[in-house]
């Protein structure tokens, strides 16, 4: 390995782009579990999912086995306006902890979504685009998925409906307001726009919403309309299958430098960023190829796979969608106020559930204190202001390459910082002015959303 | 030139960037005029400006001879951090506008500081640092050039107390974090802190503060404490000498696929970017090797250079400081609510005054309501989310795009997009709602306020 010339940040050309999404199942003994229609338990079939889906997306959700599938022209020259991310070394951090310890992060927040999601948001859109459909809903939590969708249609000239739940809304206006200039139509949920939502307006007045109900409402909004399909921003395979994007790129990168990370880690809350990350490593792992230690890192709040069940449950709190299996806390957990919007996820992807209880990677939790502490010293040192999400990761490594520090070994660290904290600016003033809590669910608490999960 | 092969982002390498700025006064025939010291009308010296200015940044602001001038390794490690920034080919833009004209920007948003502030505010606080001072003061209007300083002080472990404009620090508390995150303390101008904050608080009470009272708690601030020196981020001689990083880059990312600009356009507020992306260009200009048309655009609402005096005049509304000989509205011009914080500057860098007083340039004035539809036109189709300043430039762009449509000319455009508008949101929702005004002053306004130019 030749450490020297490896510059701060590795690019790699145009030329150099991955030209295929990498579909990890392919090299899993131990498929993912099939979705399951809730009404008779058996599996989804295509026609099962085509009022929800557009036609080219079951494909790639139901394929568990073609290993590469290409990644349109449309696609890649739109990825050409924001990709190839950077692959950055940290030597500024390394030099901070003086640590042994070679620190690597594959950035995503270099685009105006602020995140990764923009990867599977123009596949997604493309697809319903030349299937001649008008527009897609959707739902967002934090706004990152939204705004990433928003750009995507506003790209392609599609319809994007947003159901944003209604706490969000009011909190993070400019979130609304970036979607707004992308075009796109954004309603506080739960609205009197869709049956559900009107239940649950009545059930309970004055409600601010949660994720569980904005997914309910995008759903039924696009079941409504034949023109429209339901887009989602992770769990799915196919996000998975969009994402791999970020792990081929920054194997790539690596590889033009022979180097050969030991340690692999990514924030995992519905698992994209880091089924994405780890794909092509995990490949190799699968297939014996070479060994690598992966570590997902969750909020504490929100530890689906540390504390989870392996079961299938419903992937909305509405109980509108297919089951699916995967670690979960259940449809009903109700994640504390955790400021890392983007991981208070009931469950995770089937996917990673799968290779999680197969051993092929372990998982963490983190406290946001700790997870805020860690995302300041690397802003200070790095430059750039991670998202809280991101910085679970960062935090994750920051400990690994500690313990280097300890054994003096010279491990490689590679993470996934995900995407920038410019929207999140309440939760890290709340940290500057100690306001900020810790919450860990206790486990009666758990127990008692496990009780609800459905019994098959 | 071969137009086939260009990507959409032109990357430089690392052994690519620029090892010294370039002083375009080394080839001015006529020479920026020398600051004033306004009690004695005499030319400002060394030891005139060692008790506000740190010694190595008054050689630099007084050395009109030195064409290239070493950025030293500290820095180049730390512009590694964010940059090469990338050139990026505007293939989206064109085909929206069906134009002929090929469309190059150079983007500097890609950093937290949101802008291209931070390459001079490393450069000022590297010599503070190695002067051995303490901290450094400065004001912040916007906020971008409060950020950037923040964060190059925290990485280089030196105090940085920011000044912040009332009405900002209280309209703009993500802003606000962004610098606490990094570690700087920041104060609402005007403050109890200074005598001239008390000052104007006693005669204004419940004032909502100006750049120029905060310049002056500053300078103050600055001059009261001998560990301390004040810092500015546009405006100065050295502020435009750092920033030609940004047309060294462009023009070495041009100049690999033989490309050259029939046209460069920046927005000017005080004059860094646009000083600093067309520097190399001009040099050449000057040198009589290579013409180029250069498009300097400001908002209507504060239009310097389209309808102020060539004159001497105080560079802050406390007339605290040296006077400049520039483009200028009067030091007491008020500017209206512009939505281009950055851009509300009553006068103009010296050096591009003088450029364009000798017929070097042109420029234009833009009122922002059109200046927001280009935004988010733009932002549609190549996915950045531009500031309200930087899209001062790329409505002009857009338009000398359109031109070329009617006369069918190839013309290759080049121009600055400076920052990001993550935290400009509050005025894309006005321009969304239609709340966006429009507003040029009267020329009695205008006359009104050169009437008070210092006599001289």
């Amino acid at each position: 390995m030749t450490t020297e010339k490896i510059p701060y940040k590795i690019y790699l050309s145009e030329d150099e782009m991955p030209q295929n999404w990498y579909n990890v199942r392919a090299d899993m003994k131990n498929k993912p579990a099939p979705l399951l229609n809730p009404a008779t338990g058996a599996p989804m079939t295509f026609e099962d999912l085509r009022s929800v889906f557009c036609d080219e997306l079951i494909r790639q959700e139901l394929d568990n086995n073609t290993r590469h599938i290409p990644i349109p022209q449309d696609i890649r020259d739109f990825y050409k306006m924001y990709r190839p991310s950077p692959l950055v070394r940290a030597y500024c951090l390394e030099e901070k902890l003086q640590t042994p310890a070679k620190i690597y992060y594959k950035f995503e927040g270099n685009n105006t979504s602020g995140s990764h999601k923009l990867n599977s948001a123009i596949a997604q859109a493309y697809y319903a685009k030349r299937q001649g459909l008008k527009g897609v809903t959707t739902e967002t939590g934090a706004g990152q998925w939204g705004t990433a969708l928003s750009m995507a249609c506003s790209y392609l000239d599609l319809d994007c409906k947003v159901y944003m739940v209604k706490v969000s809304y009011e909190q993070k206006p400019f979130r609304r307001e970036v979607m707004r200039t992308y075009g796109a139509s954004v309603t506080p949920s739960p609205s009197m726009e869709t049956e559900v939502g009107r239940k649950i307006l009545a059930e309970h007045p004055g409600t601010s919403g949660s994720l569980g109900c904005a997914i309910s409402e995008a759903v039924e909004a696009a079941g409504a309309n034949p023109d429209y399909r339901y887009v989602l921003g992770s769990v799915l395979n196919q996000v998975m299958l969009h994402q791999s994007v970020i792990g081929l790129e920054a194997k790539a990168a690596l590889d033009k430098y022979q180097v050969v990370p030991d340690i692999i880690i990514g924030c995992a809350g519905g698992g994209s960023n880091l089924g994405g990350l780890i794909a092509p490593f995990m490949g190799e792992k699968l297939r014996g190829e070479q060994d690598y230690q992966f570590i997902a890192v969750e909020p504490a709040s929100c530890p689906s796979l540390t504390r989870g069940r392996f079961a299938y449950d419903f992937c909305d709190t509405g109980k509108v969608c297919p089951l699916a299996k995967m670690y979960t806390l259940g449809s009903g957990f109700m994640p504390s106020a955790n400021h890392a919007g983007g991981l208070r996820y009931h469950g995770m992807s089937p996917i990673l559930s799968q290779l999680y209880q197969d051993g092929y990677m372990k998982a963490i939790s983190l406290e946001q204190t700790r997870v805020f502490q860690a995302a300041e010293e690397f802003a200070r040192v790095e430059g750039i202001l991670p998202a809280p999400e991101s910085s679970h990761a960062i935090c994750a490594a920051m400990d690994e390459a500690m313990k280097c520090k300890e054994t003096g070994e010279e491990k490689t660290i590679l993470f996934g910082l995900t995407g920038t904290g410019y929207f999140d600016m309440v939760a890290y003033e709340k940290f500057h002015n100690g306001e900020m809590a810790d919450y860990i669910p206790t486990d009666a608490e758990l127990e008692a959303s496990f009780a609800a999960l459905p019994k098959l």
